[in-house]
């Protein structure tokens, strides 16, 4: 049951691969990524093109207290409508790849532009729609990741966010004020259907060969957040049974996290991304060492597992170094299902286009498992070369590209006309959309 | 063969106290450490307090081009005469102790005063006297270590200690700039004798239950600093096999570092103090890890053998991990015994004054072993409360102190008077003096 849209395709296509590549500008590092953390200036420019491209094609943009960034186009007659919402992020990690995030910002932007303009040739829409970049997705500067949509979801309040500080102390809050970017409008209502274009930043859509992937299920996580404390002590003289070595204990426990994965070959991943030495100097036994692990795995049995163990590694770690457990803080998110409606969905606009798919396991998080359980949430992969994700070498072809936009697009003509579906997906999930 | 002062020993003593109290108080921190380090504001209102107390005491302060700092006292009548050096270094680690450093440029500038006060008083002097502050001796901010009096040793030159960088990349030389406190002037020349006081940063002296040490040889120490260069990646979905985890080696290697100091228990000495991760992001698998490491070790037999295994330990880590070696360079300062007509010297002087000593090794480094082999040169402990260096905790009893400055206050005394042994000392070694 295919709809063809009133636009040509083209048009529609050609303003996504421009918005990709305006924001592909924005914070670009000369080996071909993108350097734009939360908050900083360059993701102050990001924001400035989504804001100058939702106004220009005549929708307007909200910024919620946690600076999360909404283009809201109005398409249907009545006030009390649905709404559909599209997008993902525009921050990115340190020297990161151009695709990661901005692709699916891009994406939601052209469908809201082609729907307006859509509707401005006469089509009858029963939906709103709306294109969001939700603010500190990464994790990078500010921790916990999916910080603006777990805002939305209900998980923190604005003060918790904007309160988190980044590693020079500064917070969410004063870095978006900086920028401009403190809103205190109020987020749109819960939407209908929230679907989201990522890059798989996984190997499983290259070696399959086909552009498209719809996620099936998420894999469980756990991050620590961990931090030893041990004592400053001169590096020469004191004798090793006096000191309180800190780096010590967080080298043995990052060899530990590795062998935790080691024990489920590719049905556990683990690392230890981020370590922060006090004093750091070459003459001082370290005095702090915090750093931040995780251990995902591909079900929640082995999660449970696997997260004991690498729990008692941190007990382990410290008692062997002599050192304190500052803090071990852990957080949880178990593997979940999406909604099978919205793959069913996603599935048929790609059918009815005639693009490949397979269904597939997302293992890193994204902003629209923030959504699961709220309201019907979907999520579609395109290649990434290599896997190679979190680098400026991260690369996903312009075909490849195109395939992830064309099924958005065709989903929100299904899911906004007055032909579409939404009405039926306002019913998914029991979830009340008013 | 005492020579007793012409000055009552008190008020050189009190004046010591009053310039080390001065010096704590440069960069203060609340839990009665210091944070000073090389060329910071800090560092600059220290040389200001060294600077005012060399010129109200009517000597004359040079600053050499890599910011050594020196206060000459003229005292002999004739224009080629020998010159006796005292001093140590007023930069800290961070978060330090006021002891390390301050010690013995308070006490070297206390007894440059008490010497012009007793010129004046009518004695005669057969050499001059300088009192130094050593550039950068911490290795804190900017590495190498000892780069001050390495550069005054002919070690480095000016150009290379200037272009030094902190982890901010601001060079030795902007920051010098920044405090005011670039310079010019001619170092002084090669003294006929360098003694510095300084507190031990180990146990011996505590547990022997006597206030002096006197150093009769150095630890030797080799001195890695390493780069381990992987891939950024995505922590979640990048498949294990294919990672390429900086800091994983970085883990490794710590820990076998570790394990090759518990090979020769008290004989060898290790750590890795400072260590740097990019892009240093909880979702980023650490595509680069620069870290500092060292092994320091009784004899140099040891040292070969444990430096070897440390050697052998980046390569097998690297290995490991599946990372390359971006950098491994070492530097190996060897042990060597101090000149024997120094120690004999402060041995007569601790004597004279009945102060209990013994003889030690020193494990941490010291501007003093910069001029070994160049000049008759002398280093003075005083213990350390618990062993406690490179910490807040550092720690030195009055009465400790005060033992160390009146040894140097003698031993100045013997070298510069004119009864006293500067000729003598000027040819300890085969050192010409001029």
């Amino acid at each position: 049951m295919s709809v063809p849209p009133l636009l040509p395709r083209d048009p529609a296509s050609d303003r996504f691969h421009e918005l990709f590549i305006a924001f592909a500008a924005c914070g670009a590092t000369p080996a071909g990524g993108v350097h734009r953390l939360c908050g900083s200036p360059a993701d102050g420019e990001a924001r400035a093109v989504f804001d100058l491209a939702v106004r220009q094609a005549g929708g307007t943009v909200c910024i919620d207290a946690v600076g999360n960034q909404y283009g809201v186009f109005s398409l249907a007659p009545q006030d009390d409508a649905p709404l559909v919402m599209f997008g993902s992020h525009l921050d990115s990690q340190p020297n990161g790849g151009r695709f990661d995030g901005a692709l699916g910002v891009a994406a939601a932007l052209a469908v809201g532009e082609a729907l307006i303009a859509d509707k401005r040739a006469g089509a009858d829409f029963s939906a709103d729609f709306c294109a969001v970049n939700w603010t500190n997705e990464e994790g990078a500067r500010f921790r916990p990741s999916l910080l603006g949509s777990g805002f939305f979801a209900g998980r923190h309040d604005a003060a918790y966010a904007l309160a988190r500080t980044d590693d020079d102390d500064v917070s969410l809050g004063e870095a978006l004020a900086a920028i401009g970017q403190s809103g205190s409008d109020a987020p749109p209502k819960m939407p209908a259907c929230y679907l989201e274009l990522h890059v798989e930043q996984g190997v499983t859509l290259e070696q399959a060969g086909v552009p498209l992937g719809i996620v099936r299920r998420n894999w469980g996580a756990a991050k620590f957040d961990i931090r030893f404390d041990g004592e400053p002590a001169h590096t020469g003289p004191t004798p090793m049974p006096r000191r309180r070595d800190a780096l010590l204990a967080a080298a043995y426990l990052i060899a530990e996290i590795r062998a935790v994965a080691d024990r489920w070959p590719g049905a556990v991943h683990s690392s230890v991304g981020r370590l922060i030495v006090r004093p750091n100097s070459s003459n001082v036994v370290p005095s702090e060492v915090s750093l931040s692990a995780e251990i995902r795995a591909v079900e929640d049995g082995i999660l449970r597992e696997a997260g004991a163990l690498a729990a008692q590694a941190v007990r382990d770690a410290a008692a062997r170094a002599g050192v304190a457990i500052g803090r071990c803080e852990r957080a949880d998110r178990p593997g979940r299902p999406l909604p099978g409606e919205v793959r069913d969905l996603v599935v048929a606009c790609a059918n009815a286009l005639g693009l490949p798919h397979i269904e597939l396991d997302t293992v890193s998080g994204h902003d629209a498992l923030s959504l699961l359980g709220l309201c019907p949430t979907g999520l579609v992969f395109v290649p990434s070369a290599g896997g190679i994700a979190h680098s400026e070498r991260e690369y996903t072809a312009p075909d490849a590209m195109e395939a992830g936009f064309c099924v958005l697009l065709e989903a929100a003509l299904r899911l906004c006309r007055s032909d579409g579906v939404a009405e039926r997906a306002a019913q998914w999930n029991g979830v009340s959309v008013r």
